[in-house]
């Protein structure tokens, strides 16, 4: 135990991980007579949705950050430490993190996903991730300086390569970041860099499966592929990535393409610390939890979010791995883990779907709301009202509205700046500091 | 010379550094019939007034960045590159940069400035730098993970040396940063680390002469003493560092400060590439100018801004290192170029005062417009005003003006982030890929 932090004489309930669900959880415990530890890597929650947009040079990252002590200000029962969690004892329960041990009654494991590259290794090594913020700078930075090398290059290979942006995985992350480098084409480029020859800039979307935006209906798919040719991205569906060297991305049956800039973002896993028992562990690198969030096989842990399968009849693949899904079992267990410590019957999860969507572009966007199904300018308005609310602070709402509402008038993206260099030499170290 | 960048048959000037004076000089050269080249190291123009509420977390370092690219969007007889300039061959006219060899009829350097350590290498290897946007960065992540370390930490003395923040050097950037840190420590400390002493926060200015700004009025460095003295700043006068090492800052006559936060805003000096005679290089690492901003004893080789020294008998000391300097010297350098190379007389440089002011703090700041001086509210106004009129960029602008009406009726500072956490072991790395 972490010396100058010894547990009181209250129950001690372990979060960790300060994103939707881990927040959700912690805040609605507020007026409970326990105590709330909350773990976080970071001194801040990041807002996934729009990382693609830093990215691509549209926001700050600093307005879908927010400071996590600012979140739980006032909140007499919580104490906030940023440290990493190395790994889990289930038997002595405590976790051991970066920072010391320290002992819980309750431990929820909150810690969402990464990257998945299935194993792949030379793809994990040469192709950009893109779920975390300091992540979405790497590709900013990245993009920005081959562009700068594209103004130098006289190889016409080298210069294709440098100029290709190759999106793999189709799903709302991928055609999100295809649309919005399209846009960066069209709009930004040919203004930023008069010297290039903007037909040589190629946008490809790689998709695994028959379509795009598989978990959305056919409707919102097939309106998402008109959409992605109309702003000139070449989508390959039924393609399957086998290798990446930084240089060539190979694919099954189809033609190679040289390619400096490869953003990966055809899946995600799990993030679980050492120490959970590895039977728990089902697809994806979830831990397998019932209908209460609490993981297979143990008495006190539970796991809520991307981390967490929750295999009902309704979800035969666990609950879909969105902000909801997390920020529901969030407030659920939150109830139940006061009605376990009172000795109570607790209440089974209820997904309540909240709806889907997607943007491609400018005035184009995809939603599904249940049977409600729109695309279009309408569409494209909804996405963004909802993604304004949704957003932590009301700073970060009001910097990220005037971004937009300055870029819906001007076709301007104010942060194509190059603030960290992208070293690829450094690409472990900097996964492993991010 | 860099083969795919063949200097045409039109006279070709190249500007070093994208700073205020670089890009006025640029812009008013957008008519002429001949060739502009701006090379800089970074892809940004920065507004390095606002330096210091990036480091404190009140702005995102993007709100005070602007593409270089975007300001010289459609001026089409300037090429832009992304470049650090190693060496000047004045022989041969051409500079080398990191990406080729670049021929120059004229040379403008308008390199800038860096922190000016003295020669005191202990202290440049720990205290840390203010000039940039990624040594602002590093401050912002430096203090906040000091504070992190100040949660779980026992002994005494190391809690001391974490909680101390000494700013060195009482210019206008000192004040504006030890006044930045005293409102942090005034409302937003207190209710983000609950379990600080908020008392054990110690905040430092320290200055070798007997005043802080001493470059004002009387009146402003008198009023300035006092805010800072309101805001609980420990003013030290007539004080000299002789060394730190990362933990304990040496002063001469007075009491040793244990500190891990030491900021070092103590002088600058210009940045003047190989290749130029070291006799032209006077006090402060400057490059001596004559009138019209030609460097002594070249022909074709200019230098404005803070990498110059323009002696004269007003300014035996050169001219104010400040933002109206620089692009005044530009302005008159693009008319004065067009002049030499069409055998015309020119032009001597006249300064313009544009008078000078400070912030401490909310509603308190110092202003000096030569006969009249204020200070308080109605200067701290002032101050805002003019700092976003001069910030380069309308999205800019907005963002800024979004974050100060923010803070002024929240009294918060949103940007509290570790993005990027800054490792000592990497300090010269990282001033050297900044």
């Amino acid at each position: 135990m972490d010396q100058n932090f010894p547990k009181g004489s209250r129950a001690r309930v372990i979060i960790v991980g300060g994103g939707f669900g881990g927040i959700e959880l912690a805040k609605k415990l507020r007026h409970q007579d326990i105590d709330v530890v909350m773990v976080d890597k970071h001194n801040y929650h990041t807002f996934q949705p729009l990382l693609y947009q830093v990215a691509t040079g549209g926001l700050e990252a600093e307005s879908i950050a927010f400071p996590l002590r600012k979140i739980f200000k006032g909140q007499r029962n919580l104490t906030f430490r940023v440290a990493e969690l190395l790994a889990v004892d289930t038997q002595r329960n405590c976790i051991r993190t970066s920072i010391g041990t320290m002992e819980y009654d309750h431990l929820v494991l909150a810690t969402g996903s990464t990257s998945n590259f299935f194993g792949q290794q030379e793809i994990q090594a040469n192709a950009m991730p893109m779920k975390s913020i300091p992540e979405a700078l790497n590709l900013r930075s990245l993009f920005l300086q081959n562009l700068e090398l594209a103004q130098i290059e006289e190889d016409p290979q080298t210069l294709k390569q440098l100029l290709n942006f190759v999106v793999v995985g189709g799903g709302p992350t991928g055609v999100e970041t295809a649309g919005a480098i399209a846009e960066l084409k069209k709009h930004i480029l040919k203004n930023d860099y008069p010297e290039l020859n903007i037909d040589l800039v190629n946008i490809y979307l790689v998709e695994g499966s028959p379509e795009v935006l598989g978990v959305m209906s056919d409707q919102a798919s097939k309106k998402a592929m008109d959409f992605l040719k109309e702003l000139g991205v070449t989508v390959m569906t039924n393609t399957r990535v086998l290798g990446y060297d930084g240089k060539i991305l190979k694919l099954g049956d189809k033609a190679d393409i040289p390619a400096s800039n490869v953003i990966w973002s055809a899946g995600v896993k799990g993030v679980i610390p050492e120490g959970m028992d590895p039977a728990v562990v089902v697809r994806g690198n979830r831990l397998k939890v019932n209908e209460i969030s609490r993981v297979d096989g143990y008495h006190n842990i539970y796991a809520i979010g991307d981390v967490s399968a929750m295999i009902t009849e309704e979800f035969p693949n666990g609950h879909p791995g969105v902000a909801p899904t997390a920020i529901q079992q969030g407030k659920l267990l939150a109830e139940n883990l006061m009605k376990i410590m009172e000795n109570k019957p607790t209440e089974n999860f209820k997904y309540r779907d909240k709806g889907s969507m997607a943007t491609v572009g400018r005035n184009r966007a995809v939603v599904d709301l249940h049977k409600i199904r729109f695309q279009g300018v309408f569409a494209w308005f909804t996405w963004m009202f909802v993604h304004l609310m949704t957003l932590v602070g009301f700073r970060n709402k009001l910097v990220v509205f005037v971004n937009w509402v300055w870029s819906y008038f001007s076709y301007d993206r104010g942060t194509r700046l190059i603030i960290r260099p992208y070293v690829k030499e450094k690409l472990n170290e900097q996964r492993t500091i991010e």
